[in-house]
């Protein structure tokens, strides 16, 4: 059977998220290696799906999405999963969800491509980053205290889309950027998310995962580069 | 009748947004303004509702929801409005809302807050929020090519939340930050854009909240700093 969706990925990119959440509710999929390498997110053929030439691109039967966000809860929605929209925790689920989003995800893409934002100031640079990261320690101790709720979305032992986000955002503040410190994070900082982790780290999709973009054997509590089969994280 | 929603507001915040799509589609609801002017969004009682401290807050009869987006998006599954999620538009419709949300918002709110995310140094803010006006003028270019390609949730006649989130970002950009230049956003760059906001500039649901939030006659095509009969816009 032709596989209902396609995942353009590159390795360790947030089509990880999606990888991740379409193996732990085993979707049907295949994946397209985006070359980064030749940056083919740039590539006409790319910016047709997605004209903001980001990864992922999720290809379905009914067209082409992008955001990571978007792709989740387009998976939620479309496959039943709960909050459904009529669940009382369905506003909890969206609020974080676009927090995620907008915020953690959003301040972190500016500390891995700084020059984006405050052009090549190295000067402009490490202040942007480091303030960045403060902004970043004050997001995580605020999903932090929400996790200690536990709210109806945070489970690990049937995560949502948004578990696998956090989880993949946590991995990268420990790994990225390379240039600049990164002792501001510390997994133990956040007991609630760091135990969501480890449970997220025992299910089959993260090992499905972790082989198919060379993780390593515990990518979200102890993460080390990517040493993937294909293709190029950067 | 009891209104079923309360939206903690100030005027010509982001909760503008949700503002006129409550007015917009009739939904009952009454406001609370949040005293910027004491800081009203710090205070404890509000960071309960959000522990973010941004506005707006809509409490609902199943709790309160933050995030501007995730409210729209709740409030169209919740009364059933288009693209609902079976509807072959539906993904298309979640990724722009999150691209409105996570670039287009995220970006604008750094050249708001430079402080926040660079520190105090003049030259630093200036060099920042420049870099984030380049970036805000290529989002809308992408955007105004992607309205004019007509897709569901693009339609001044019957205006998706997205479309409103759409007309309160561009008025903002054409206001603020007063100190800085703002003179690459000029309105006729994005024609489509531009006409989708003169279509619900045409809409009882913008006069409604002119009147109550004083933003003037033409608030998107034409627009004035706020002048509010209550509380303040920063």
């Amino acid at each position: 059977m032709r596989p209902f969706y396609r995942l353009h990925y590159a390795p360790d990119n947030a089509s990880l998220v999606i990888r991740l959440f379409l193996e732990d509710r085993q979707l049907s999929y295949e994946t397209a290696l985006v070359d980064r390498t030749r940056t083919g997110h740039k590539a006409p053929d790319y910016l047709r799906l997605n004209p903001n030439g980001l990864i992922p691109v999720l290809e379905t039967p009914e067209g082409a999405i992008f955001e990571t966000a978007a792709i989740l809860l387009w998976l939620h929605d479309r496959h039943g999963f709960a909050p459904e929209p009529a669940d009382a925790a369905r506003g909890d689920y969206l609020k974080w969800l676009f927090f995620a989003s907008n915020t953690l995800h959003a301040d972190l893409r500016v500390t891995f491509y700084p020059a984006s934002y405050i052009g090549e100031d190295p000067g402009a640079q490490a202040l942007l980053v480091s303030q960045m990261q403060n902004r970043l320690a004050r997001h995580l101790a605020t999903l932090d205290a929400v996790a200690g709720a536990r709210p109806a979305w945070f489970d690990a032992a049937s995560p949502s889309g948004l578990c696998w986000y956090i989880a993949c955002l946590m991995r990268w503040m420990a790994l990225y950027p390379r240039t600049f410190d990164r002792s501001w994070f510390q997994l133990e900082d956040t007991r609630n998310l760091s135990a969501l982790l480890g449970g997220l780290e025992g299910r089959p999709a993260t090992r499905a995962a972790a082989a198919a973009e060379g993780l390593g054997p515990r990518p979200f509590t102890a993460p080390q580069l990517a040493s993937p089969p294909e293709g190029s994280a950067t």
